[in-house]
């Protein structure tokens, strides 16, 4: 999507077979930096400081690593190494080891002479799959859109469609697109009146990334602190809800950022559509339901601890301030799961699924899907 | 309650009839402080710098700024000029006014010589009066708490009673005891096993006031972000939720701090009783239901900026960091309203209201109350 008014990807190749650059997210939103990677080295650090975040970006940043490594030494144990030090960056994100292996196991049936070549081409591949997918999750979502801004209209209101999102789901978090600001960057593009309700996302304030997307892009936005999502919805001023999604189980339960669970309880309160877009990758078909999955716990420091800029120079010196001193107890789960009864829809690359009941779902997916396992994603 | 194990309130006398002292609360979580007051100017910039804040509070801290003015001069009209200057320093704190206007009312009915005695007496009485209904609120609300942790022992679960609170209204918001923290204050004191999930509260963080009390008081107490009090409720590691209100309506829908409803929809979503602990004096009985009243929309600073210690230094230097420029749009109500039917019980200091359905709430309501028309509160 575009940056100052130029079209930008999250990753882009600088020199074919030879380096990439990536957007330095944790700049973010007070410097637009680019940071280039040389080597497979560069690539696992920059995925463990999370300069690059979003399961498919860091997939597709880790596919670049095993390039870089094939550059570097096109045997195998070489190879397997790189790639066990790429996936140890991230444990927990099964996207990244899936991307890794992905390419490994192509590069390995090849001579290592063609190795290297093999790999950017693969990594190349990856890149366009992801952007293609993300552009039909948008498409698939866009008529959701325009069906709800057309029963607005035609109730005599205002002709702007206000969608409400959490965390971020957009561009940043892939290679471009995003996957649940894809429906929003189309509608918006299509000339659609859209206006988007960004919700902070503490601890981590994810809304930042999705403000400073939108806006970069040109699509008006307002943020909000997470407790404000009830009462917009309450007073009329949400149209529908749209969030990414970490994980989602066979009966369309959502594992998604913490807080997710609170916007879907209040959209169901006031009769609001309650949409995910995610890959049918993001499928877990391990879990019917999710009840009780294991919830990552992060560090506490993300709960005691903030950044901003300093003085509120704007692009000023990056602070960080404590709100809590490092004595004292926080809970910090990264994720929470919301129960299929508060999801309407569910809107992948191949197609929107209903989520009427569990079992409705399972069968609307079943049938959507001819590949009924893939790994699950790990947004952030 | 105590602090650094000290018995302490927010408000006391200093030296009879001449000055009170009030703890600095925009330093706090970070710096304890003591602002010593001995004009009634000096009364008026406390409150509007918010050095002061909590409808209770600022009642009793404006009462002792009217006491100073007759100190100064006893005339009706240096008195009545110094009221309005008080009530003008938080035009929207309905309780300021009220209790000035009932010091005022007071001291004009005595000789001038005779005033400012007068006006000492009656903040000091103010001062008991506050302590004794909010203590009071606590005698009623710890047998709530008390069946809980019975029936939670019965099933032979952890013998310690999780509640979860919202912004603060603690000790803090009032001259002692608080009045959602008042019960959980009796029953930490009377030796049961109490841990308190003290829920952020973006975007101005009072639950940093909320965590600073009880730590200082030794309650067990654990910080989440606004996101993470869903998640809690549904892994069962919430009892109940107990949270003040701003203005209770005669039908039981309660006006509080924005977010509260989104704490309120899943508790009763994990069948969690949900408490609202309040003075009666909160009930605002122009309201049938609370659907339509109007919302204040504070400074959008509050959202744009976040202040904490710089570099993480302990009681070091106070900073703000702005997460978004200026130019940002945010949206910044102060409260939102939670329906009847998501409240279990209100905590009164003349009793405990069941919240079945509107009318029996308003019927207890009716009877539980002599005086029917008492002024709203609005907390800060």
């Amino acid at each position: 999507m575009k940056v100052r008014g130029q079209a930008v990807r999250t990753i882009e190749v600088v020199e074919e077979d030879v380096s990439v650059r990536v957007i330095d997210q944790t700049m973010l939103p007070y410097e637009f930096t680019w940071h280039t990677l040389n080597t497979s080295q560069a690539v696992a650090d920059a995925i463990a400081t999370m300069k690059v975040r979003g399961a498919p970006l860091i997939g597709v940043t880790g596919a670049y690593g095993v390039a870089l490594a094939c550059n570097e030494d096109p045997t195998d144990e070489a190879i397997e190494r790189a790639c066990a030090a790429l996936i140890a960056t991230r444990p927990t994100a099964v996207n990244l080891s899936w991307a890794i292996n992905r390419v490994k196991e192509h590069v390995l049936a090849v001579p290592q002479m063609a190795r290297a070549t093999a790999a950017w081409q693969f990594a190349n591949i990856m890149v366009t799959e992801d952007v293609t997918r993300n552009h039909t999750i948008g498409k698939h979502g866009l008529p959701l859109l325009q069906e709800l801004l057309q029963r607005k209209s035609e109730k005599g209101l205002i002709k702007t469609l206000n969608v409400m999102t959490h965390c971020n789901a957009g561009w940043l978090a892939t290679v471009d697109w995003g996957t649940a600001l894809a429906p929003i960057f189309l509608a918006h593009d299509s000339g659609m009146h859209i206006h988007v309700w960004v919700s902070e996302t503490r601890p981590r304030n994810q809304g930042l990334l999705t403000q400073w997307e939108l806006r970069e892009h040109g699509v008006p936005c307002t943020m909000l602190a997470d407790n404000t999502a009830g009462h917009l919805m309450q007073r009329g001023m949400v149209d529908c809800v749209i969030v990414g999604a970490d994980r989602v189980s066979p009966s369309g339960d959502v594992a998604n950022k913490i807080g997710t669970y609170l916007k879907a309880l209040s959209a169901k309160d006031n009769d609001i559509p309650f949409f995910v877009a995610a890959p049918s990758s993001t499928i877990d078909w391990k879990w019917e339901r999710f009840d009780g999955i294991e919830i990552e716990e992060r560090r506490g420091d993300e709960v005691r601890k903030i950044r901003g800029l300093h003085d509120g120079e704007i692009w000023g010196e990056v602070a960080e301030v404590a709100l809590l001193d490092d004595g004292q107890p926080v809970a910090n789960p990264a994720f929470d799961v919301t129960p299929n009864r508060l999801i309407s829809k569910i809107i992948t690359e191949r197609g929107v699924a209903e989520v009427a009941g569990a079992k409705t779902f399972a069968g609307t997916f079943a049938s959507m899907l001819d590949k009924p396992r893939q790994p699950a994603h790990a947004l952030d």
